[in-house]
């Protein structure tokens, strides 16, 4: 099979080839430089799709919840894109298999589209090639994308962030609060969902949640939107609709408002450093390759030190790489 | 309390002060860029220790064994220090916890040193800050220090490799052959240890390890040191001597030879280019605070792209950053 260049792609992709948009998503994630010309233009085209960052701490009942709201949007007829990060972590491999099967009924479905990334990439580009995905599902005509990363680490908490509308699921029982305001995931969210709340526990961690709000104990850019928090259970079905109502209103409140704008800006933002740092570390790891050896070798001696050999690196790859970009 | 200049710790840590030793490497750890001349000249005095980089997949029982390894080489009266890398997911809450507790035992005696560090700081800077902790510990004298790393992810395993011995741990039962391979972690070992072996599925583990090895289908650098694999229980103390032992042969094999300079060397590289990432983000991050604002709002009306907006980013900060230094 010959390669199919990443324009060529597009252009199927707009004739409505789900093959073409899985072969985009690849070449998103790997990083390949050949697809960002149609990155670039898929960016351009798209901001039509409401875009939902979804995000808790392992076992919250995310992916549950994920196949859940899938299945409402499906039955009010809206097509629906999943981005779910997968840690690649052989800590989670139960938990993720488990979602992978809840997943599958909605896999069957033409409606739907699921697509599954690993955090590890080699070049740490995550947030980069997530939202290229995202992108590419919006000009492929997915009007709702959700994407769902496990509230753990910065990178994943951020990614969740670069959305529209963000939801943190919290579940009743020991421990998660805590571990999620650790993980700084509460301070994001602009609806809170507390799940399995079918469990006798629950009301518990509802009421933590409001009084946690109340108290006024986490800020951000929320001043024109007061955060709601929801209760669902995947099990019975409650709550499902009113979440998918809060959502809704959210991406009102976000129209052509200021809130709306300043959200966008700072989600570009966060997109042009994490951009900026892929195509950064990128050129310099090409530039470094033929001069670090020699610097290795008195680093190996011990005759120069880490700090020192690394600002010659840098000024010498800089020089190498980027002098004809100043001139 | 005043700051005490990080220079000035340094000569408190060579008077013996383990609280100067212990202050170091959390600036080491935070990535304070005062601490750096003192790191450079800690660097530039280092090289004394042997270095033993351990890993393997959660359960693998590496850390029962660095205590078991350290209680052996303090009986033999060598001061231990021990650099443990840990990831902060909630994952592996309950798992490293019973390791702190095993490592309570040692961290009573003045000849052990431990330090635990987090594995996701805020510049994802983990393995220059792991490799400044032990230099660390080498200029206070500690004459063999363990670099403890979960065998996850690429960065963990490749800290692993940043030493002067590599000891890859595997644990008997289904899969865990299977993910330490996935995780590119056998090819780096220099010794392979087979834990729990007291247990009856060892013996499956040891002859697996043993078949892969003489099947070649494992290269490295390895063509003058003939991979062991020592079976080895924490419980009954069985192996621990004779892994002991291979660790020094290794290092024996590794001093004065052109496999000892060749791996220095790649160690050193490896070094370099983590600190010179570093460096660079840093700067990066610095220059380009002021510039972004602007190339986000066209970013955010899609007027532009992330992959042009980051272009325009990355030679504006350059321009504005290193033409100094070019001149």
């Amino acid at each position: 099979m010959s390669y199919i260049p990443s324009l060529e792609l597009l252009a199927q992709l707009d004739g409505g080839s789900a093959r073409a948009l899985a072969r985009l998503m690849s070449r998103a994630e790997a990083g390949t430089a050949e697809a960002r010309p149609a990155l670039a233009e898929v960016y351009r085209r798209a901001g039509a799709a409401h875009v939902i960052g979804l995000t808790g701490v392992p076992g919250s009942g995310k992916s549950t919840l994920v196949a859940k709201l899938a299945a409402a949007l499906r039955a009010r007829g809206e097509r629906v894109g999943i981005v779910a990060i997968d840690p690649s972590s052989p800590y989670s491999g139960g938990a993720i298999l488990g979602d992978r099967i809840r997943m599958a009924e909605l896999a069957n479905d033409p409606g739907v589209f699921i697509r599954s990334m690993a955090t590890r990439g080699a070049t740490g580009g995550m947030a980069r090639a997530a939202l290229d995905a995202v992108d590419l599902l919006d000009v492929a005509g997915y009007r709702t994308i959700i994407l769902e990363t496990v509230g753990v680490g910065q990178d994943e908490v951020e990614v969740a962030h670069a959305s529209d509308t963000t939801v943190v699921v919290s579940a009743p029982g020991l421990g998660d609060e805590i571990q999620a305001i650790k993980a700084g995931v509460l301070e994001i969210a602009d609806i809170h969902v507390v799940s399995k709340c079918d469990r006798d526990d629950a009301n518990r961690t509802l009421t933590d949640l409001r009084q946690m709000l109340t108290l006024g104990t986490m800020v951000g850019p929320r001043r024109a939107w007061a955060v709601p928090v929801v209760g669902v259970s995947s099990y019975t079905g409650q709550g499902v609709d009113d979440l998918l109502a809060r959502i809704a209103a959210h991406r009102a409140a976000m129209t052509d408002s200021e809130l709306g704008r300043e959200r966008r800006r700072r989600v570009a933002e966060f997109r042009l450093h994490k951009t900026a740092e892929t195509l950064l570390l990128e050129r310099f790891a090409a530039g470094a390759k033929g001069l670090a050896p020699a610097l290795a070798d008195t680093l190996a001696r011990r005759a120069s030190d880490p700090y020192a050999a690394a600002r010659q690196l840098i000024a010498q790859t800089i020089r190498k790489e980027y002098t004809g970009d100043l001139a």
